[in-house]
């Protein structure tokens, strides 16, 4: 159905009230949800219905555990991970401009970040190239494998334009993002072939026999190696706590944001990037296709039909669960 | 057939001394190509034959152009993309040892890095996490098209680990790098479907045709995704010179080298590192898989065998046309 922005954000921001969380971190995880819900991304607000996303009732302040002038290593203090990648997106951006170079990894937080595309594009909007990883539980078994392993381990990339909207790449490594199979699951839907096996090692086409066994990874080994990579810069390198056995007990993220004065003219880079994406767009379509589009670009332009329209298609079932989620008494 | 090392690579510098190269330069060259060729990857002597990479005439001495403490750009000289590549790399790992960063770019060589794990894995073993990426000329189309615009753009991130051996990952975005096209063209075989369009953009098999035509990405939109910031590193990030049209006249390269102390103890880095592997190949294997592998593995368990066996099993015809040319007079 079609639901008026502004009563998307009113009701998201009031289980967010339910949820636990004072009004700032609230307002930073409704950007991040609307980041992806708008642009038709399925880390939306389908994050917040079900179990949705409680704040840890002992969530302490993020607190910087370890600085250097290039780096820092955020304690999340069990918050959020969209606050915390949200903290940690900023600071890379303050080391940058700054020192040409920032890195700040996360950890000690339980929930997702969201659409990382969020966090590499505020960077790129700033002029910077950025690389944002995201770690989680396991969920993801590795090539050839059928027990879950990695998290759906997500990598962004972004490089800013001479326009609004700077070049912005976001994928799961994943076959399939975990909330992807979570959408299908409350739609009705069944999810595709070839993206998760069940508890036994069967491939399946059930959400649900999906969620109790692994996804795979995207475009066989390749994948996996990059989820493999992922796991090692969201949990090995920023410090997450594992059990005697390995297991995740919390979830770990990276942003890398670099000047591109460090190598060439910041200007000349932008100009650049928007020419190739010029050069591309103008390339010869194979038959069928309408349109060659750039990374970022369909959801952009969904966004640009929604913020014309003031409002937003939104699946039924979707939204019913928010709602209800908002009406309920606490 | 099987061919002893010491033979290899003294027709490799052979071929490599007709083409132009001085001693050191053939050396750099040859342990690239050797990386990949005892590994089974396909960027090993196969770029010796046929044409080959000969020495560019008017080659001149590597030259930084532009240089912080954290990063430098390098001019190639025309000179071949693997002398400048190694430059590069040692240079980065200098910056990183000594700040903690290390971003080296090159421009205006018009040749192969080879198999860029190659790189990043000197650089991991130097304790560094590192990313590589390589760009080169209009032979791949974006996702939706037939018309050749990126290079086959490989990308190599590699970490650390305890061992002897770094985990090195070294893929191209192109569904199939050009030299397996080359390799199979010489070989006479077939390249897999889905991997190339001919010139009219109708999928084939024939490797002539598809060097005719255009390499498709990897793992459709999000290989082209990828494909499309690595151009950005390699072409607009280092200053490579375009024609007015926008065509390329010379490649160029990035390394990101990234102390791990930065954001934890490096020695506690390597040991996780070590210990996701552990637990990687431990995860249930699905049926019919012998053993999980670990990105590099196969590579690395496939030299560990040659050179005990001290000879490798190298194509008929690609050890004829090698040989050849190395007995040819000049």
């Amino acid at each position: 159905m079609l639901v008026k922005l502004d009563t998307l954000k009113q009701t998201a921001l009031t289980v967010l009230a339910h949820s636990g969380y004072p009004s700032d971190e609230a307002q930073t995880i409704l950007d991040v949800l609307l980041y992806a819900q708008l642009r038709g991304n399925n880390q939306g607000i389908v994050k917040l219905i079900g179990a949705g996303m409680p704040r840890h009732p002992e969530t302490q302040p993020i607190r910087i555990v370890r600085e250097t002038k290039l780096s820092a290593l955020l304690d999340g203090g069990r918050g959020a991970g969209m606050v915390a990648m949200r903290r940690a997106v900023d600071l890379a951006i303050e080391k940058a401009r700054a020192h040409d170079v920032g890195i700040v990894g996360t950890n000690n937080t339980a929930s997702s970040t969201g659409a990382i595309g969020y966090y590499a594009g505020i960077a790129a909007q700033a002029g910077l190239i950025a690389f944002a990883f995201s770690g989680s539980g396991e969920y993801v078994a590795m090539h050839g494998s059928y027990e879950p392993l990695f998290g759906t381990n997500p990598l962004a990339i972004a490089v800013p334009t001479t326009g609004e909207s700077p070049i912005v790449f976001d994928m799961a490594t994943s076959a399939i993002a975990r909330f992807g199979i979570i959408e299908a699951q409350t739609a009705g839907r069944r999810i595709p072939p070839d993206v998760a096996v069940d508890g036994s090692g069967q491939p399946t086409t059930d959400p649900t026999a999906a969620l109790a066994g692994a996804i795979r990874t995207f475009g066989g080994y390749k994948g996996a190696a990059l989820a493999f990579m992922v796991e090692a810069f969201t949990h090995a390198l920023v410090e997450t706590t594992p059990t005697p056995e390995g297991k995740k007990t919390d979830w770990g993220n990276l942003v890398i944001a670099i000047n591109p004065a460090l190598l060439t003219d910041a200007e000349t880079f932008k100009a650049r990037v928007t020419a190739l994406v010029v050069r591309a767009k103008a390339t010869k379509k194979l038959l069928g296709v309408d349109e060659i589009m750039v990374p970022g670009e369909r959801g952009n332009a969904l966004l640009a039909r929604v913020l014309a329209a003031g409002e937003v298609e939104i699946d039924d079932n979707l939204w019913a669960a928010l709602s209800q989620k908002a009406n309920a008494s606490y």
